[in-house]
């Protein structure tokens, strides 16, 4: 049985290699651009690659996705009776909550604003805001979006969620359709973005949908940046309407050298860096899925190819 | 019956007069610039002024800090057959560890290495660091110390606390005296000062300590600025001993123009704006004290002058 890495990413072939060999003694893990013997690849791990070189290999029973997001993988050929699993990490799960905290506290602290005060010399106390009159929504409701959720409200933030269908959170509103998610904008002062990226979410962030939150609103992405509408995203921060943003991915990527996100001043921005699968943490589950389906048995977190996600 | 209120700030004024009107109807509440009948006064609500009025108020019963700290009354010259109170107000607990948890995340997941990417226009991942391998260390397990233990064992830290009396915070390491605080610093890839300043904390974060930390590590303040021997701090951000500093308090208050502090690469710097007193949350547990007290009971949250806190 051979694991074939395909990957862009050089640095993950080594760390997969070792971490799979710990759950799958014996098994036989290679880069698809080593040689292999076609008919012995049962399970790629994928990771935003060409898609055509699936249908060359006779006894594939599982492609796996590396990451939690599978857009990468949605809109591509694929061989449709091979199943398509995701990872639903929870080591990567608590790396995005954390994220997603530390730019929720940064922007409802003030801290941009003290970072400018810093960089004057200027000691000005701007107030104290208060936990209790800030309400935060989260649109993705997933595994990703249900962690955040439960650890901002243990901050004590009013925290509203929505989905596609309804979703139950301790102590978490939740919204569903088109109406919805219009009542829980015009309420967020802080608006999270942790959604698939589907035909149906695809360019969802933009002027109307802006048009919608608070004045003095800020945003979060650490979804895909196919959800937003730079243009409109960039007229609100422009205008005032938003009072920041903290954006972690784009489209492309690596984003432009000469992009006007670069050199925002209501930008903060990180490389695609929130939330890593680990391959400590993910391998257990990799191998899990790769028994389960030598078993003629369905993997865990599979993904709904029509659905999106 | 008169309350008087004690305090330079001219903003306090107005708020706690409002406050304390909703719980004590009634109550002459009286700013002490203002005139007012020296019998009549049975609580003073004191912050950082001097003290020496006090001993002309026959018939004082209360003397109430307006913060948690109360080494600004520690050290005066106070009418000791009259009980101290300070605040013990769940918001402002609340808002320190907002203070804590934005930084932490923020050293924890190389942020000002991020920002100094963006502002060169450098797409470039660090990589995603593992919580489970960042012990965290605090500096004082009372009201403030706890609930950040609690909030940062939520985000999955192993986190220690050094205290005066062991506590018991479930997942918290409980670390006492100068042998469990060494036992500590040299597991802590972040220190939180959250100590109260007494004589027995005045100036412990010096060479020595900062020098029991691992290389590399981070330290958050937000106590008193008479913690730390600021030459001392200086030396090992400049050596590289640690990483990064976020100070919050000073010694003077407001800092020095000219403070290297305001500077420093490696510092993250705020005008002691962690967590302020909120007179609407506050108010409830004066009047509450006030009853006690004119019951002839003890107030809630007592100081012990000699122990200092």
């Amino acid at each position: 049985m051979t694991i074939l890495i395909a990957s862009q990413n050089k640095k993950d072939v080594s760390a997969w290699h070792e971490r799979l060999a710990e759950h799958l003694p014996g098994a036989d893990v290679r880069h698809w651009t080593e040689d292999y013997d076609k008919a012995a690849v049962e399970t790629v791990l994928m990771w935003k690659v060409p898609t055509d070189f699936l249908f060359d290999l006779p006894n594939l029973k599982l492609i796996q996705s590396l990451g939690a997001g599978v857009d990468h993988l949605v809109g591509a050929a694929l061989p449709h009776h091979v199943p398509l699993a995701r990872i639903v990490d929870p080591w990567m799960t608590g790396s995005m909550s954390e994220f997603i905290l530390m730019n929720v506290l940064r922007f409802f602290r003030y801290d941009p604003a003290y970072r400018h005060l810093q960089a004057e010399g200027r000691w000005e106390d701007l107030g104290t805001p208060d936990r209790f009159e800030t309400p935060i929504g989260i649109l993705g409701m997933g595994e990703l979006g249900q962690d955040a959720a439960r650890k901002l409200r243990m901050m004590e933030f009013p925290v509203m969620g929505w989905s596609r269908s309804p979703k139950t959170v301790e102590g978490v509103e939740s919204y569903t359709g088109r109406d919805g998610l219009g009542r829980m904008l015009r309420q967020a002062s802080i608006l999270i973005c942790l959604l698939p990226l589907t035909q149906e979410t695809r360019g969802l962030i933009d002027a109307e949908i802006i048009g919608l939150l608070p004045r003095g609103a800020y945003f979060i992405n650490a979804a895909r940046g196919g959800h937003v509408v730079d243009a409109d995203l960039l007229a609100a921060l422009d205008s005032g309407h938003l009072a920041g943003a903290a954006l972690d991915v784009f489209e492309p990527e690596p984003l432009p050298a000469d992009h006007p996100y670069w050199t925002h001043p209501k930008v903060i921005l990180t490389p695609h860096i929130a939330a890593d699968t680990n391959a400590r943490t993910a391998a257990r589950q990799i191998a899990e899925n790769i028994r389960l389906v030598r078993a003629g048995q369905k993997p865990n977190n599979p993904v709904d190819t029509r659905r999106g996600y």
